[in-house]
């Protein structure tokens, strides 16, 4: 027997369907192409970047021009197409910063971070000067765009794949809001996937149109169209790339006050947002893992908002910045935009939460490892798998004392079963464990070339980038970037990103020989 | 039906039972009196003492003369011993301050403090300076004996009443390294507490004697009998109170290589080390989680040392210590030792580690999360729970790519059940969430009054505090104290001591209403 009949994955497919998901991804090229066209920069930029692309995504899908997927290349073609997407999705960067353009992201290992960041919908920036006399148009576009993408195949991912590969307990979150109803991993997930992607480019659209609304109402001067499309393109996926350096805070109110809502709902399992639009209300508010997640953003904004208004919640007042405390309205809408964009992992800011006092943001700290709604586009824990930790506690703690009786674990009037409840601690825990030992690694390895970092930066960094959360605090907060971290810290958060948004277990179980062996 | 007759545990017997502890740590304290005597100093301190405690002592017995104690009241009696022995532990501390001894702890939160540290074998302090001038040998023999007799406790609770209650997967302990064989709650607890009290006792004499014979050959010159005593009665407890301010850097290295094998033993589970001195020293190699022990400590020990060596691992030198970088009985006995006092949470120093440079100073941090072996007096995690929740990753991993296989837990070629699995996940969860919650309440509650403290600092203290290592870096560092926090943290602190030391679940146990009804 030759080594490689031993071999029951097959490879081939998967990296051939990935190259046709490549080969897609050339296709959306056009559209920064002919915003380059429209501005008349960076043309060349996107022309070579469209063939580039297309010639790698054809050359994978020659790999295997017949791809035949089971559920076990399901694995490898998801970690494999992220990691693929995040290369090619570099090369605008590049060659536009080879045209001389002074960017950062000329440098290789900054523009596979900010392409990463894209396609994973963190939201971490290398980019050092946030501005259109540094970048065109037509390459923020495109770092919007590859939010919108990336946001595309989580929904996927999210809804129907992860479910399917019953890992770290994510057969739970299909079944707990029966939605479009995600059974067999071909034809029915091209359905389903139709149906949630119809539901997130109409959010998207709509928020454009608000957003634009609102600019010709002339409640928001700043928000032009290139600006509408520009955070259409960020929030659905909560991502949080803006072509604004000071990202929400350069717009109105009324702006913050549309955005909010329109995260909240990135934040939600897409299945129920598709069955609000589809005229069943109902299931959203009888949803249990959905009003937690309100009860959650609620109590947060209620706490953060209490100290912005007594006053303890901003420790430095920054100059030409009206003060907050006092100010109802004032208090209310910084602590609910940037508890919401946190809570859903989306990543925007409508002030620099540097300047709130410490525990203003050791509460935005700890509100990262919360994550949004199961089946949503955002990242880190999940909701749903704190309520089943939260209950099979209290299940654990009654059968200590009636070792007799039989306690499973509910959720929603449903019992979750016993390997269910297991993948969702195996899961946290390893998301906890790689929290820690990731913050140890970054802040040696800023220890290493003498850059100074403190714990609480290298924490908020590392729970910004496993997370998908964006910015964290300090010399990462959201106006600033993660540039002046060494290259090796780069990558490594580049690889958080990718496996925090892939949950982990599905790149762990490519590791284990048993995967590659019949 | 009255409210009375709906509860079905019978909180009488068990206050009943830790009436009968008080009663017996009454007539521990004539240890110190004749010390007091000896030297002279606090006599009467400790004459009222006794007679405060024996009081308090008969006073709770009679609340129930005759208690009959059933598997629930255990969690009861183990939450209340502890409590009330840090309550009554407190006395001779403010005592001794009244007499106008201008200690720290002549104030109540820093006598319970330092009461608490000792009988959780945790070893914070709070004494601002640890001097003969300033305290008697008295008043410190009694902060050296709370560890010895809270060891003591452990070791039953570890042993024989944490597995018998089943929690938090407490139930493999024993049953990995079947010992004596502890089943029934009742005569058995006393047979195995008496061989496993015995094995303790020997070691520490034995240690005693040892560090005595070295003063005697002329090998460490302070190494006196008070000193000898004191060392022996905080090592095996795994506690680190040392009469010395700096710690066992005070002493000559031949003490120090001499303290390292007493941690490692007291870092091991107590029914092994009792095969050992009953002549089956092969039932210690044999034991999965004692060569997993070895193996971290070996692991650990090795990168420390070679950082040290290379003369990276030490920030700022300090005046008056030569230089370790390039020696190498230095760099390995201070790697060593140190690693095997955090990972056993011993929490001796022989020497201030917060000169050492961070990731060296990372490695410790990581360490106090590992927490020596199940049934040894060692706090935190403990190697075997680390060990299953590998195994169970393993296997997750594994019945992903193979749902249809039956994949269980071994260990030591034994299947751990499903409810043991999932109580360490629910275990470790649990202490890795409070780890965070309770690093942002003490961060919190410095920054409330104006106590500067950085993230890390906070960390390590709550690591230090939760998981009963006791010093931790920065401010709390090995050669400091935790004097300076805020009165509220000081009883926070206290709090994540007791329940640390319990293992945590027991404690939230007692917050179910299920416990207290039938
Ligand atoms: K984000
Ligand atoms: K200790």
């Amino acid at each position: 027997m030759t080594r490689a009949s031993r071999l029951r994955v097959d490879w081939r497919a998967s990296v051939g369907l990935v190259g046709t998901v490549v080969k897609y991804l050339s296709v959306t090229l056009a559209i920064p192409l002919a915003v380059a066209l429209y501005y008349g920069r960076d043309v060349v930029t996107f022309a070579v970047a469209i063939v580039l692309v297309a010639g790698i995504g054809f050359a994978l899908e020659r790999v295997d021009p017949d791809p035949d997927l089971s559920a076990r290349e399901g694995f490898l073609m998801v970690a494999l197409t992220w990691f693929a997407v995040g290369i090619v999705g570099a090369i605008p960067y590049l060659i536009a910063g080879f045209g001389g353009t002074e960017s950062t992201l000329a440098h290789p290992t900054n523009a596979l971070f900010e392409s990463m960041s894209g396609f994973t919908t963190t939201g971490a920036t290398v980019v050092g000067e946030i501005s259109f006399e540094r970048h065109s148009h037509a390459v923020l576009l495109w770092r919007q765009l590859t939010q919108w993408l990336g946001g595309m195949g989580i929904v996927v991912l999210a809804v129907a794949i992860l479910p399917e590969l019953s890992v770290g307990g994510a057969q739970l979150m299909d079944a707990e809001a029966p939605g479009p109803g995600i059974q067999k991993l071909t034809p029915r997930i091209a359905e389903t996937a139709r149906v949630l992607w119809l539901a997130y480019l109409g959010l998207t659209v709509l928020e454009m149109v608000l957003l634009y609304g609102l600019h010709l109402a002339g409640l928001a001067p700043n928000m032009d169209l290139y600006n509408a499309v520009a955070h259409g393109l960020t929030t659905m996926p909560t991502g949080g790339f803006s072509p604004e350096a000071r990202s929400i805070e350069a717009f109105s109110s009324a702006v913050q006050w549309v955005v909010i809502p329109f995260m909240a709902a990135a934040g939600t399992n897409f299945a129920l947002v598709w069955h609000v639009l589809d005229g069943e209300p109902r299931r959203l508010t009888r949803d249990a893992e959905f009003r937690s997640y309100l009860g959650v953003i609620g109590v947060l904004t209620a706490v953060v908002a209490g100290l912005l208004f007594v006053g303890t919640g901003i420790e430095t007042v920054q100059r030409g910045i009206p003060p907050i405390a006092g100010q109802l309205e004032d208090s209310v809408r910084h602590a609910l935009f940037n508890v919401v964009s946190i809570v859903t992992t989306t990543g925007y800011a409508n002030m620099d939460f540097n300047t709130w006092s410490d525990p203003a943001q050791y509460l935005l700290l700890f509100a990262m490892f919360i994550g949004g709604s199961a089946g949503s586009t955002g990242g880190s824990v999940k909701v749903i798998r704190w309520m089943v930790i939260l209950r099979s506690l209290r299940s654990e703690l009654f059968s200590t004392v009636h070792p007799e009786a039989v306690s499973p674990v509910r959720l929603g009037g449903r019992v979750i079963d016993d390997r269910a409840v297991r993948g969702i601690y195996a899961f946290t825990l390893l998301y906890l464990v790689f929290f820690v030992v990731a913050t140890l690694v970054v802040a040696t390895d800023a220890w290493r070339v003498g850059y100074r970092v403190t714990a609480f930066e290298a924490m908020s960094a590392v729970a910004a980038t496993l997370g998908n959360v964006g910015p964290g605090f300090g010399s990462v907060g959201p106006m600033n970037s993660y540039l002046d971290f060494p290259t090796t810290s780069k990558l490594f958060m580049t690889f958080l990103m990718w496996i925090g948004r892939l949950e982990i277990l599905p790149v762990l179980v490519l590791l284990t020989p048993a995967y590659w062996r019949s």
